[in-house]
């Protein structure tokens, strides 16, 4: 099975710079050296991983429930090896979970696949073979 | 400024039994003492916030980048004191950021408010006197 970990919070992002900006300047934070021109890495430290009804968390937020499509965000978990890779994705599958992306060879070199959560929440296993 | 940290990540579900059944059986975690019937909580290590193309990641995750309204997820960032919480938002408004839910006293005996990124993300910088 999986540790217990996330590996990444990713936010897709319209204004890549713009985005740089507010988490270095507004939060403060400092980028990891993973970083480069296409993306930005912010290392964090004890995360929790939540779960809360959609309607409940809009209205904490203070804000509208609706919305559609792509959230803009997804999880990461980098598993030890392209053939652990394969094994989470073929367990899931075994066990009925939407399997996104088949995993594959992926232009950064790295290994990767993605799958669906319940309300569509997309986590991807992936290996990196440089981290 | 903020220390570097994510206190959590929250999805918004639908579902409660099914999103934690998809987390505790399909990923083969164990939710923390810390939750109960609203909401759950799983306690990971090891994260990193990422900033990427949204157009990009729609595609990495092969499907539609098309998205609107909420997008079920918030990020959560806990401050010392209620004090720490009306300082950061302060800070936050005087820099021109966008104050979605201003510091308030809310139902789990906690003081939350909330912000927005650019693209929309939610950040709930809170106090939570009982951790």
């Amino acid at each position: 099975m999986m540790e217990q970990k996330l590996s990444f919070v990713t936010l897709g992002v319209k204004d890549l710079k713009r985005a740089a900006d507010f988490y270095e300047h507004q939060f403060g934070w400092k980028r990891s050296a993973m970083s480069d021109e296409n993306i930005l890495f912010f290392e964090l430290k004890g995360t929790q991983l939540a779960l809360y009804n959609r309607e409940a968390l809009a209205e904490d937020a203070t804000v509208d429930a609706k919305g559609e499509g792509f959230a803009g965000i997804t999880f990461s978990y980098l598993a030890g090896s392209e053939t652990e890779v394969d094994e989470l994705i073929a367990g899931f599958r075994e066990r009925g979970v939407t399997i996104v992306k088949e995993p594959q060879k992926v232009f950064w070199g790295g290994y990767s696949s993605y799958l669906s959560d319940p309300d569509g929440y997309l986590w991807e296993i992936a290996f990196n073979p440089f981290v």
